[in-house]
């Protein structure tokens, strides 16, 4: 059957057993769902949905037909004057594509009204679905952004999703004769460009697409050589988090051809959208080859299909995809992969942290069916082994109060999204417990990254929820952080006597704000400098931290000239958003059920290799660590 | 620089440096060779020749313009002329290729006279340059067959080598980020459809691509829907020998849309060329897929660059092939691979026999370097350990002897190639001996097979080739052998007391002369049938080997009916033509070098993992038993 067969079939079903008063006005695919129009879709029961679901095996959804949806400026007005002013609301959001709205306001609770009174008498009004939310803490410029492209180019969004749809349900005959296979395009027995590339008779998906930013040249992209790679053959891209080595390349995908499907988490979309833009600014600064545009990342954000953890979504014929929280920054995922008729499945932990964080909660280790586990292996070595957490965080503040004693100013180079935050959290504890008493300053992407994991506390910690929800306490806008808005702002900071943490990117010093706060504040042995993660050999960073006594460093005019290094330099490593070697080993334990094959991934090859060979030893499955260009047959 | 580039430079180089008597006309590439036209093309020196192969890195071949060769006809006349009545001129054939003409005699001392004094007058008379060779003793209806294609066919064939000769001269720029992998199409833990691809970023290479007779459907061709491959991507495609699980795929490359060359042995060709007629005629017949026609294996013989043993060519951009002595069958090679500047280096052995046979020498285990070996496993699993060779002789000839004596026939169901002219060594000697005293008849296509057989007798052992042509004693011209000539020949067989030898095919009774032998022999007790080769589950020669006393027939009404096994059957497993696991396991230790890397292919899945774990306990090197579909980096 093709999908048009298909889409009638199940057509006629939903005229035959819809309510009649409920005026469905079209049945469509849209991406992976099956999206019903109505005039009255209230009318329909979640019973009848769940049951449509379930006889058809694909997503349903029920969305009020556009000609009954109120005009959005009206709409809003409506909004207004129904919802009591106390509810103070600060904005509509509207989404042409699911006919919701949400409804921004500081206290959502008199938007949803006694009982959710007020929000079904709005439904009735404006026909709109009305989402309400807390108005988030800090106001993002990305999820703005992000947000008005959607709306202004909705007509373009609909249009890629019906496509998609009717890719995705297409029919398929399946070979007698059936396999899957993945590639490693990058990734393998290395960290950087990441790309996976899972093959079927059928259908070929990629899960993830990075580049690695310390390298030139072809090595900083993935194998697109593979001679079984072909652009124009990709069904569905899936994303497993923001990390460039992760999601760097993937815009670039549309400027050479493809014009599908991306998945990912919402928060993946929004913070991978700031590190595009972000890195194509720097490489086109420093001169390198830049892959995409800020077009092409726009024409990206068109093309995601967002979906939460633990949604089972068909991404392409016979392959269903349910992404798991992966616990390593916001909104990153495990992708798990089911696929065909056999119920073969895979599941690619992108990069986990096995432990809960301030942030996040830990991994997800349970799945309906695992036969393969492909596992990173950043931490993969026998002594590959961290210090503890709770330690590394004392430690950490020790340094902070001592510096800030001797009247010192504090570089903390970090990476902009995940840890950025998890020590902001420290931090702030640290300054109310009176540890230390200075201002923690933001710098670099800091800021607005965080203003993004304002915007999804849904995907924090518990703790984190209950904290900003149940406590209406939110640790990012203590009084201690403030956010450096400009190059003046910076220099005042600099020459200030006043001592204070700086949180900046980049986090290896290989550019950024971090180089010029180095700068300036080497010379003065108050100073000090602290890592908190893996500086890459050949950077700034990994001088320092080697101990150098004098950094060359390019002026303004070209020239070069020499730092002296009178700062102290410290190093935490405990701040890890990866799973140490106990970490991995113990994922692997508790993992259920126990798969027939582990493949490691994302690690030097010596760590993908001992992580490869102990699992070997204590499991006795098939065990192997790919390298970049091998391609290993799954079933 | 482009092919023209460089063949411009070897041209400027070649018309400063060459005699000027020479009367050079042109010089083109021709496949992997370089060829110089010249009017006297005798005046160049071994020592020019020489140097300019070592300074251009490329094979050279001085050739006659085409101009001053004499017309054939008149050429022909010419050599009756010149050479004397007594050294019985048989055939003279013509390769306006090379420029050479092979001339056949049964007294070729004769034919080059005193210190070479005939050859040298006639070369001056007629130009071409004459090649004398003993007239084979049985005639080969393929052999001659595939020359007159080549003469006839001689512009198109001229015009298929320039233009390979481009694209393997093409101008490549290796990359700085360079690879090189194995992908496994077939025959990767099974036996059939062997097919190995090997790709680098600039070339992409075909070693062997067979097909599983024992198949239908897809199971029947290599793995072409991996994702990899394209078909009109590939520079050349390499054939160890004639088994169609090597080679009975390759023609029907060419219905797909492949245009380039074959590299294989001659007599590996002409063998192949037998067989695949052979397949598609009984395809048909069994109303089988056929996936391509005669029309298809004349294109292909058209494509094939035949190479000898030890002869080092190019066969793509920095790809080099030489090809080995197998020791499994006439022709058949060991594929070593030469790659890039890194100088990689990959040997794979296609089917070896370690160990001399009646008609062969063993498989060579020297290499100049070596990377990777890819072996066959066959009798890859532990307990794989044939009988000793000699007892195997002696308790067949015993069967053969006790049959005859009680006026029994014998069938010994045989494949064509190989082991049929094995036993037929054996059977001389016995007959020669006085063991017993019957003729062995050859019925199926085991005369042709002896036919190319003694074309090439520079290919078989150094036992065989002393007894051909220093003691005048070719065993495959005893009197004990007689040809079946066709159906009614083979009922006078059938029906006659006499007692005798059958030697036929199929091997496993699936088809062919065989199956009408024990169909009529069957039933007599004084019979029996002999089986020296691997019986397949689900054959007829299955069935009979494990006893079973009825066996299904289909008569030629289309009705089945019950054959009585009243016979004795008998197996002899001592006359394989593989390693079995102790030579295998001899072979890796001879190896020289060790390579980094051995693979297993070409044996079921136990035997092929077996052997992988029994190399890596040996030799402590990667070992891995790949599965198809399984791409392999190599480097
Ligand atoms: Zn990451
Ligand atoms: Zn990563
Ligand atoms: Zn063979
Ligand atoms: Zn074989
Ligand atoms: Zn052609």
């Amino acid at each position: 059957m093709s999908a048009e067969d298909i889409l009638n079939e199940i057509k006629n079903h939903v005229m035959k057993t819809a309510p009649g008063n409920a005026a469905i006005t079209d049945v469509q695919f849209e991406g992976p769902e099956v999206v019903i129009y109505a005039k009255n879709p209230e009318i329909f029961s979640n019973t009848f949905v769940r049951e449509l679901a379930k006889l058809f095996r694909k997503r349903i959804a029920i969305r009020p037909d556009p000609s009954v949806l109120m005009e959005p400026e009206i709409a809003k007005k409506k909004i207004l004057e129904i919802i009591p002013d106390d509810a103070e609301i600060t904005n509509c959001i509207f989404d042409a594509n699911t006919g919701e709205i949400i409804i921004e306001s500081k206290k959502p609770g008199l938007v949803i009204g006694k009982e959710g009174s007020t929000l079904e008498e709005l439904k009735k009004e404006i026909k709109w679905a009305p989402k309400p939310v807390r108005t988030p803490p800090i106001s993002s410029e990305t999820v703005n952004a992000i947000r008005a492209t959607l709306y202004r180019e909705r007509m373009d969004v609909k249009e890629i999703l019906r496509r998609v749809g009717k890719v995705i349900h297409r029919d398929v005959k399946l070979r007698e004769d059936s396999w899957i296979r993945m590639s490693f395009l990058g990734g393998a027995r290395e960290v950087g460009r990441t790309c996976n590339y899972l093959q079927t008779p059928e259908s070929r998906i990629l899960i993830d697409c990075g580049i690695n930013v310390a390298m030139d040249g072809d090595r900083a992209f993935p194998h697109f050589d593979a001679p079984e790679f072909a652009v124009e053959e990709i069904d569905a891209v899936v994303v497993t988090h923001a990390h460039l080595d992760h999601c760097g390349f993937v815009p670039g995908l549309f400027r050479y051809g493809y014009d599908g499907p991306i998945y990912c988490s919402k928060p993946t979309r929004d913070l991978m959208t700031l590190l595009q833009k972000d890195y194509i600014d720097i490489a086109e600064k420093e001169g390198k080859v830049v892959p995409y545009s800020s077009k092409d990342i726009k024409k990206c954000v068109k093309h995601i299909i967002p979906i939460d953890y633990g949604v089972t979504t068909d991404v392409a014929p016979a392959i269903k995809l349910t992404m798991h929280n992966a616990g390593h920054i916001l909104g990153s995922a495990i992708a798990h992969c089911h696929i065909g008729d056999g119920l073969y499945n895979i599941a690619y932990t992108g990069d986990i942290k096995f432990e809960a964080s301030r942030l996040l909660e830990p991994a997800v280790c349970n799945f309906p069916r695992l036969e393969t586990l492909i596992i990173e292996s950043t931490y993969g070595a026998y002594d590959d082994v961290l210090p503890d957490k709770g330690e590394t965080e004392q430690n950490f503040l020790k340094v902070i109060a001592e510096t800030i004693k001797r009247k010192g100013k504090i570089i903390i180079p970090v990476f902009g999204i995940g840890r950025a935050q998890e020590l902001m959290l420290v931090l702030e504890e640290g300054y109310n417990q009176g540890i230390f008493n200075a201002p923690v300053y933001l710098d670099g992407m800091i800021w607005e990254a965080t203003a993004i994991h304002t915007a999804y506390p849904e995907y924090l910690s518990k703790n984190m929820r209950n904290r900003i929800f149940h406590e209406g306490d939110n640790p990012f806008l203590s009084e201690v952080f403030k956010k450096v808005r400009n190059t003046n702002n910076r220099r005042n900071i600099i020459d200030s006597d006043e001592p204070c943490i700086i949180l900046t990117t980049s986090g290896m010093l290989s550019g950024g704000p971090s180089v010029e706060y180095f700068k300036s504040l080497a010379h003065d042995e108050r100073n000090a400098i602290v890592f908190v993660g893996y500086q890459s050999e050949g950077t700034m960073g990994r001088k320092i931290q080697r101990g150098w006594n004098e950094i060359p460093v390019m002026n303004r005019n070209g020239k070069s000239r020499a730092v002296k290094v009178n700062l102290s330099v410290h190093t935490f490593e405990g701040f890890s958003g990866h799973s140490d070697r106990r970490q991995l080993i113990k994922y692997l334990r508790k993992l259920k059920p126990m798969p027939d094959r582990i493949l490691t991934v994302h690690g030097e090859s010596s760590k993908c290799i001992d992580l490869a060979s102990a699992a070997y030893k204590l499991f006795k499955k098939e065990t192997r660590a790919p390298m970049n260009l091998d391609a290993v047959r799954l079933k």
